[in-house]
């Protein structure tokens, strides 16, 4: 059912222990966002409901496998990964909620995980304050982490807070940087990179770097898995944009069609805009500043995108993009979770949803 | 000019080393939100308009001086606090204007320290992203505090990062719920309290504590300094509800009667409605309802309030509260930081903006 957890069969021991290392993850996520309030309590167990593909929480365990320094040595994933995993891997997928939080009032939009967002359900201002409050609850939980027993004290060892934290400002810059070009029919591939590398990348980055420090892992391993995280991040983000372009609401589970409502150019659209000849550039603009008012030009524009293969070529970039983060995993032995990494990067830009 | 900085001459060695203190803590406020994306650092900037009383830093410092082992000692405050000091301050500051600005399109108000809000000149879009930005870069300062050298390893030393994060968890769980008790104009006093300590006095109470913390304050005295910042901090948000009453925009500096335009019933409300006879307490409901559309009512309110001793009775535990915070400060030794200590308390409470 899950693209991302749906692993072949030889993967079955790994994945097995993956599902209850996930369980333990949601236990600790869970127990952090308990209240004695019940005005808090409500709205918490509503975020439950946005649990999703887990893909952070498990890229933090499996890094924290497959870049342990014992990887190749033991098949026993219960010696490899400590609860401190689990707790990283919860305040990656805590931040990571609360920005869906945030983002769904952004949007406006109204449904996720095929049911209603706290904005529709409670209104903008609960939204914004449980935002805030799932952020303040995934850094209380992370400033409790522990230093991975296996690092020295001169190892240079970097506490998981500041790399959360800078994550965040990341995230938060490539959000303010796509708002300031709402609209703006003459974004470029890299400020449109920029974009993505933040709001969506980093936190992915940061999820599967921490899990490897967390095992101890060099500081040139950790950079590795961090750089996978982010090209896995930044292809999961426009495989994300295509499926708003293409996907349908019933299989996404999320709004569709919100991008353009909302003012932002993905790939596929500046791939077209730059390629198509004058008369067609100047119709597709008109088609976009009317879909700015609603969803009726879609088939309009889908069919001018796919007029110029814009959307073969956002496709095209997404699987290079995998491909490279695929040839970076070659560091690391060769082990079942090194595996799992690659059937996560394929599963990535795969997905229906 | 500022109530809070505006002390004795007595206190005028210490007032000086506060200012060169609070133009180091903006400086390392201002570095930390650098950026080079001209978006972000246009946003950035407009906060630094924000910046009013620094309650929460001169609290940092002050207590960081009053706290320390050596404060009976040495008159040369420079040798009491460190660099940590001030960037512990900038964070408290950075997570207060992060709360400014999410308050801001929470109240949907338009003037802040005699400017324009975020949300009225750059949309409620902005104003989010912006906060959380704030939010995740005060937990990246906060998480590069190094523990202070006065401490040793088995001392239970407790990073500031989880302080700032409990705290910022009470002050969300506080403001949910106030929301949730937004046009309840049967809540009570009780209610009212809980609200307050966390939306307003929990970050004070951390400012306190963590500047005590950083000079090696024994736990006690951290405990203490805690409880003076809780107090504080409560005695200034009912100072803060009786300016949004009786107060002038052009004096307080921030839009004023927006309490009961969102519904926010406050002390002196809450006392009036429990001790006015039946007949004025239906009058006063009647003209509640009609305010939440407007401020047409407030001068009829107001005279409703001071039948009912109200206003005054609201004032009467905001003193009683300060002078309770005063007692508490008898644990430290004399010396002219704690005379700073006492007059901040004291300013809380009669203080016009």
């Amino acid at each position: 059912m899950n693209p991302i957890l749906d692993f072949p069969d030889r993967l079955a021991p790994l994945s097995d222990f993956l599902a209850g290392a996930l369980q333990a993850v949601q236990q600790i996520f869970d127990g952090q966002l308990r209240s004695d309030l019940p005005a808090v309590a409500k709205l918490c167990r509503h975020v439950e409901h946005y649990r999703g593909k887990m893909l952070r929480p498990t890229l933090s365990v499996v890094c924290g496998i497959a870049a342990h320094p014992d990887a190749a040595a033991t098949g026993d994933f219960g010696t490899l990964v400590t609860r401190e995993h689990y707790v990283i891997a919860a305040v990656c997928e805590m931040v990571h909620m609360a920005t869906l939080v945030h983002d769904d009032v952004l949007d406006d939009a109204d449904t996720r995980r095929r049911g209603d967002t706290v904005n529709r359900l409670y209104g903008n201002e609960a939204a914004v304050i449980l935002g805030d409050y799932l952020i303040a609850s995934a850094y209380h939980l992370c400033s409790t982490v522990a230093r991975p027993t296996s690092v020295g004290a001169g190892a240079g060892y970097t506490h998981p807070s500041i790399t959360i934290a800078r994550a965040s400002v990341v995230t938060c810059a490539g959000e303010l940087l796509q708002l300031h070009h709402r609209d703006d029919y003459s974004i470029d591939e890299a400020t449109y990179f920029e974009v993505v590398a933040g709001k969506t990348a980093a936190l992915i980055a940061a999820a599967a770097e921490l899990g490897a420090a967390q095992s101890g892992a060099s500081a040139e391993v950790a950079a590795v898995m961090a750089d996978f995280g982010r090209k896995l991040g930044i292809a999961f983000q426009i495989q994300d944009d295509l499926l708003d372009l293409t996907g349908k609401e019933s299989i996404v589970g999320k709004s569709v069609g919100k991008d353009l409502e909302k003012g932002k150019i993905t790939l596929p659209f500046i791939h077209h805009l730059a390629n198509a000849d004058a008369r067609t550039r100047g119709r597709t603009l008109l088609l976009l500043e009317s879909s700015a008012a609603g969803p009726h030009a879609g088939a309009d524009l889908h069919a001018a995108l796919m007029h110029t293969g814009s959307i073969a070529y956002a496709r095209g970039i997404a699987e290079r993009i995998v491909r490279e983060a695929e040839e970076g995993l070659d560091v690391l032995p060769a082990t079942p979770a090194r595996d799992m990494l690659h059937a996560m990067a394929q599963a990535v830009v795969h997905r229906a949803y």
